[in-house]
C-alpha cells in the first residue's frame, strides 16, 4: 500500500503525480499504437532482477527501430527516484517507450519514455490451491521476440475469455502453441520432462528463471510443443512477472491430469520464491 | 491552409486548442495500443462520402467490442464545429476511439473520443506522373476487416522502404496479396479486367468508389490477387482518401508495363475527382 496519497510517475523527462501525466495526442501510442514497453515487481521497494528487464526493454526498441535514449544507469536512477517517492514496497513498475510526438501522425520522433509504478495483485492461496482453466486461440504476435504495447488481440478476446468462465487464452497456430497474451506456458510431459516453448513468443524473464529452476531438478527441453501435448500432459502451467507460476488444471474442456496443481510446478513455485529472495539479498549487499 | 492559429480539436467531450490536446497515460492506447480509427478528406469546408466512413468507424468499434458512444447525428455536429472553427479548406479529419482510461490497464473503461483535424499533403503532379515505385513484405493485419491503430508493421518497415527507394510496401502471404499499410490495390489484367483483392482487407472508402466507377467502364473482379498476377499485369495502381489513385510503377525489382502510368489508371483517377465534385454538390443542396 502507498504511505502517502500522491503516486509520482516519469514522463518525458519529468516527474509528476500520476493524475497529471499525459501525453498529447500527436503521440505516435495514440496516433498508430506505436510503442514498447516492459514491467518488472518491486518487493520490499527492491525491483527484481532488473537487468534482464532493462536489456529486455532496450532489446524491444531496437526490434522497433526505435533507440532508448537513456543509459541503464540512467534509467536506475528514475526507478530508485520513484521508488523512493512512492514507497510502495510490493508493487509493479512499467516503462513505456512510444514513437513520440509525431508531425505527420507516422513518422517516428524523439521517442517519449513513461515510467510508472502501480498496485500489484499477486494470486491468492485459492487460485494457486485450485489453479486455472484458460482457453486457445489461433493467433501469432507480430514480432514475439518485441514487447509491443499491441494487445490488440489479448484485449479483443477478454470477453471471450469471460464468458467460457476461464482466466486467461492460450494462442497457437497449426498446432504449434507459443504464449499467452502476457505470460509463457509450460507443460510436464507424462516422462517427467519440463517443456516450453522456444519460437512465436517472447523470452519472459520468469519464464527464464524457471527454466534454470527446473533444470537443476527435471529434464527440460525448449521447443516445439503441441496442442497435442498439452491435452496429455501431466501438469500445465504459466509464468510471468505478476503471476509467478500459475496451475492450470483445464485447457478448453480437457482437464489436466487428475486437475489438481501438480508437485513439479508447486515445486518450482517454491523455488522462485527463494530465487526472488536471494535476488533481493544480493542487491542489497550491492 | 487555416486562416487563423489556433487549430481545435475534441477530445473526451470537449473543443480545445489541439497543443492543449492530450490523454492521461492510462488510456488503453498508450498502455496497449488498442484503439479504432477513421479519416476522411475535407474538401472545400465539406466532408466527402462521411456516410461511409461514419458506419465504417463504428463497425471498427463493433469488432473490437467497443461501442462508441455517440449517434452519427452527435458525430456529425462536432465535424461541422470543427470544420467552422478551423477553417482548412482542404484537409483531413481524424476520429479516434480508444478503450479508455482503464483502471488496471488492460480492461476497457468508457471510450476516448478524439476528433482532429490536420494538413492535407495530396500528391503532386510528378508523382503522379510518374508513377511509384513499392516493395512487398509477407504480413496480414490481425483483424483486417478494422481499421485499428496498430501500425507496428507499417511503421516498423519505414526505414525498409526509404532504404530501397520506394514509397509504400504492400503486404501478401501465402502468395496472395492483400493491401498497404494505408492504402489499397488494383491490378488491370492483360485481358483488361479490373481486379482487387477482397479478403485480408480493410474495406477502402475510396476502393469502393473506384469499384463503382470501375465496373462502368471495364470488367471488374473482386477476389483473390497474387504476387504473379501483379508481376504480368498491365497497370498497377493504389487508392486511399489522401492519394485518390497513385500508379504504381515498379513492385519491388520488376517493371510493371511499359513502367509509366497507364490509361486505365488515368482515366478513373479523372473519374474519381469527378465524383467528389458530385459529392460536395450534393451536400450543398442537403
Amino acid at each position: 500500500m502507498p504511505s502517502n496519497d500522491t503516486n509520482y510517475a516519469y514522463v518525458r523527462g519529468e516527474i509528476l503525480p500520476l493524475e497529471s501525466a499525459s501525453l498529447h495526442i500527436s503521440d505516435l501510442s495514440i496516433q498508430r499504437g506505436f510503442g514498447v514497453f516492459d514491467y518488472f515487481k518491486v518487493e520490499a521497494n527492491h525491483p527484481l532482477f532488473l537487468n534482464d528487464y532493462l536489456a529486455r526493454f532496450r532489446e524491444s526498441a531496437r526490434l522497433m527501430t526505435m533507440q532508448l535514449p537513456h543509459t541503464d544507469e540512467q534509467l536506475r536512477e528514475i526507478i530508485h527516484e520513484l521508488i523512493t517517492r512512492n514507497n510502495m514496497p510490493l508493487s509493479g513498475m512499467k516503462m513505456i517507450l512510444t514513437g513520440g510526438y509525431s508531425e505527420n501522425s507516422y513518422d517516428l520522433a524523439e521517442p517519449s519514455l513513461l515510467i510508472m509504478q502501480q498496485p500489484l495483485a499477486m494470486p491468492g492461496p485459492e487460485t494457486l490451491g485450485k489453479g486455472i482453466k484458460i482457453i486457445t486461440h489461433e493467433y501469432i504476435r507480430e514480432i514475439p521476440r518485441a514487447k509491443t504495447i499491441n494487445y490488440t488481440m489479448g484485449i479483443r478476446l477478454i470477453g471471450e475469455v469471460k464468458s467460457k468462465a476461464a482466466s486467461d487464452v492460450l494462442y497457437h497456430l497449426n498446432g504449434a502453441v507459443s504464449e499467452f497474451p502476457r505470460c509463457n506456458l509450460f507443460v510436464v510431459h507424462q516422462d517427467g520432462t519440463v517443456m516450453t516453448p522456444d519460437s512465436g513468443i517472447l523470452l519472459g524473464v520468469t519464464r527464464k528463471n524457471v527454466l534454470a529452476l527446473a533444470e537443476k531438478k527435471y529434464p527440460v527441453r525448449e521447443g516445439s510443443v503441441t496442442l497435442y501435448d498439452i491435452m496429455q500432459a501431466k501438469e500445465v502451467f504459466l509464468t510471468s512477472t505478476t503471476k509467478r507460476i500459475l496451475p492450470i488444471v483445464q485447457v478448453d474442456d480437457t482437464v489436466i491430469g487428475e486437475g489438481v496443481p501438480g508437485p513439479v510446478t508447486q515445486t518450482l513455485l517454491q523455488d522462485l520464491i527463494l530465487l526472488e529472495e536471494v535476488d533481493r539479498k544480493l542487491q542489497k549487499q550491492l
